[in-house]
């Protein structure tokens, strides 16, 4: 399946600069592309690969200016990362789809099947569960009962959702997630044991949301976990119980909000972040990896620490901390020549 | 099911202030609560709900004083969590419950198979696998050769269990934990290479032990990996091998204990928390959310830091750590002042 | 099976003390081990039990010399830790190993499969996959369209490998590990949405690679996430899209590589560390528990913080910051002797 410049140029609404006759069968990245393959530029530290790449076609933003020659033909977009998604959504669509519902699945008598859907092998759809148009369901899933799986959503193979739980439209979930584990709740009793809480509650993911492969997300002891429209979330990443993230907010790698804490939206969370639980954390927060936070945060900060506060004054304490040596060495002169100063007046 | 505030009051020997013969269905939080559903006030943080819930009963506890007038039917009691505990556990109880053998289970012959028993479809059971009365074993479960579960353990769906381990009774697995993999141990050779120790040893989880989704326990390299009675372990947790926590510790998300240490009984340790190999922790240690033990810490400690120290001392320190840029401010302007004192003095 | 001190001696080429008839049938932790047991003795943190131990046999270091008396038959060899390892092994091997393929596993049409497999109970194989010989899979994997799994690997219950990822030879991979999910990339519009960027290239694991249990590795965007030859990783771990370990880096549970990043060889990370993305880490560079690495590091370093600097730097920083207090006692006292040296000498 091979395209020219020219073809991509037109579906991308690019402009040529170089031979609109070159084509090629496949993408790569900037430094290791050869003839026949297509790149792209977005990120300035790559400029330098630009020069020498094998690429036949380059993707780079309008306002890219080679100061050396080129010898791909290029491509010039609005946002050359957003064309490249574009192609690589294109390409991927163009592999062959799964489809049907095996005979190795178990599905119970009262689940709700809807059309053009893919039902893995040894996946389990239990009693009551609904699952909408278009959904695919990778091999070894289960579906507990009375779950919703909306329409065009996929689950990768080894997803567990448990009961009532609701899948929103056209949301991924990655391999081992598990939607719905009882949140982490025990009254403490008098010799030290712990009762446990039931967990009666459920989690519900809006629409668009992408779960990493073997993130948790308990579900709420009454009420519900919330995961709004259009979120994020990256790999091996904990949401405890009653926890509500809201739109559009990304997180990444091994991050964990614990229970009740609610996250606003379009927030912008680094890995390996704790968030302590029953805070609230503002819309369009931005926070440091292996930060913790401990208490609610307003909108907009960007944080840094553990505990966490103000980004800049967090970096310019902590080169103080890396120079904590001098500090003291300029302390103890100080003491001296006072001493010495104490003496002299005396 | 409805329930009037007169039977639940008897049920948990409470006391009740308002109508005896209003009735409940469902179980809500205090803020979400409608007409028909009950719920629970214990943490002071949520005492302003209590004056516009919409809740028909409100469980309180026997020393809460209304400061304003309260819609809702109150019933008194010790304890209210505990007696949310109660009524949550009941009403889970009263739900559909899983049993029976799936037809679609794999189960070796030399397993042997106690009474009463769920065990879901593709799940696996291997040779001399002994599984006691009114275990439930959801589906896509693996339970490998000689291992033994013991009576009234729930695992959910998925959890991988591997050979020799020992659950014991009444314990409770969610989904993906994995009991029993390899310790992480590697003989370095003169190469860089490393080789394999092979891990002989098992892990034994005591009674009334809940292991959290995706958690992972290795086995020992010889002997066992042990967690004790009462244990309770979050998602995501690591438990390395020839760990042995004691009983009735809790542990948050995402924290990791190394190999060989020991952690004593009634411990509290907060998410995120990293405890180096071969090193103890005291009975009744409490450890603040992302802290890192690297050295044995004596019973009753309470610590926070990476590496940790005690708590309070540590609060103190990060205080000064974050206003860093003031001290060292005041230093430059001492330097300065005792510049002009010395100058003055010549 | 028992074998006696001599045969075992003989074996490892060691050098007996003591009686060479005593025979042993199992291999326990020199703190534990009954009469009939082998142990050894690497770590001189536990020279102590040697003197009471009850193992029939102990392997120690050529240049171990007793200080006490000591009972238990010793075998001198050149490295303790290295012998045990091979008896360990040996004895595994001695165990009944799994083979065959199972009737309920799913193995599609055009798939290859090699010679003296074990596939298990569940497990899918899909179209187009090739299996090498004496490889070992597990009940419950998934191995996707196009994997290529090479000779001799083991992969345990429930790992996942998405499409075109590559298994090298001799690999084991832990239950529950997920090769190859897509990497976490998304474009950002302008209204707050993100697309996602289809993950169009794959994982590759060379030769004699471990992975932990749960660990992650995603799959790239384009090209090939690497873990080269004789890497070992822990449980937890969550490795981004395009990053590449180099040969026989260890990493120990919980820590995490962000995109793009590369990490050297024969390098040594702790648990819980963090590495940013889009950054480099030399060889043999060695990272503390719990560090989070912001930008690219040289060969041979040894560091530790977040962000990480130099490590015996950083210990003596961290004791400043413990003793903080103090320092700010100091800084008050001399700035109250300045200001009576000041009013003083006007």
């Amino acid at each position: 399946m091979d395209f020219t410049a020219k073809q991509i140029s037109e579906f991308l609404k690019g402009e040529i600069e170089g031979d609109p006759h070159v084509s090629v069968h496949t993408i790569s990245k900037i430094e290791e592309a050869q003839k026949g393959s297509l790149t792209f530029l977005a990120n300035p530290a790559y400029t330098q690969f630009i020069y020498n790449t094998g690429a036949s076609i380059v993707l780079v933003n309008r306002d890219f200016k080679a100061e050396k020659p080129v010898k791909s033909t290029l491509i010039k977009v609005e946002n050359a990362y957003n064309a490249l998604a574009q192609l690589l959504s294109l390409y991927e669509k163009s592999l062959p789809q799964k489809k049907g519902i095996s005979s190795l699945a178990f599905v119970a008598q009262s689940a709700k099947l809807g059309k053009d859907l893919y039902v893995g092998e040894f996946t389990v759809i239990d009693e009551g569960a609904v699952i909408e148009d278009n959904v695919k369901i990778y091999p070894q899933c289960y579906i507990a009962s009375d779950v919703t799986i909306k329409s065009g959503s996929v689950l990768y193979p080894g997803v567990k959702v448990y009961q009532n739980c609701v899948i929103g439209n056209g949301c991924t979930i990655h391999s081992g997630a598990i939607i719905g584990a009882d949140g982490f709740g025990f009254a403490p009793q008098n010799d030290n044991n712990y009762m446990k809480v039931a967990q009666i509650g459920n989690v519900i993911l809006e629409d668009h949301v992408e779960i990493g492969a073997n993130t948790t997300i308990d579900r709420a002891t009454m009420g519900s976990t919330i995961i709004k429209k259009g979120v994020k979330l990256d790999n091996l990443i904990q949401v405890a119980h009653n926890v509500t993230i809201g739109e559009n907010t990304v997180i990444a790698a091994q991050s964990g909000i614990a229970g009740s804490s609610k996250v606003g939206k379009n927030c912008m969370i680094g890995g390996q972040v704790g968030i302590s639980g029953h805070i609230s954390v503002g819309d369009d927060v931005k926070i440091a990896a292996q930060s913790g936070l401990s208490s609610s945060i307003r909108k907009g900060k960007i944080i840094m620490g553990s505990p966490a506060f103000d980004h800049d004054k967090y970096v310019k304490a902590y080169i103080h901390f890396r120079n904590f040596e001098k500090l003291i060495k300029k302390v103890d002169d100080l003491e001296k020549t006072i001493a010495e100063l104490k003496s002299e007046n005396t």
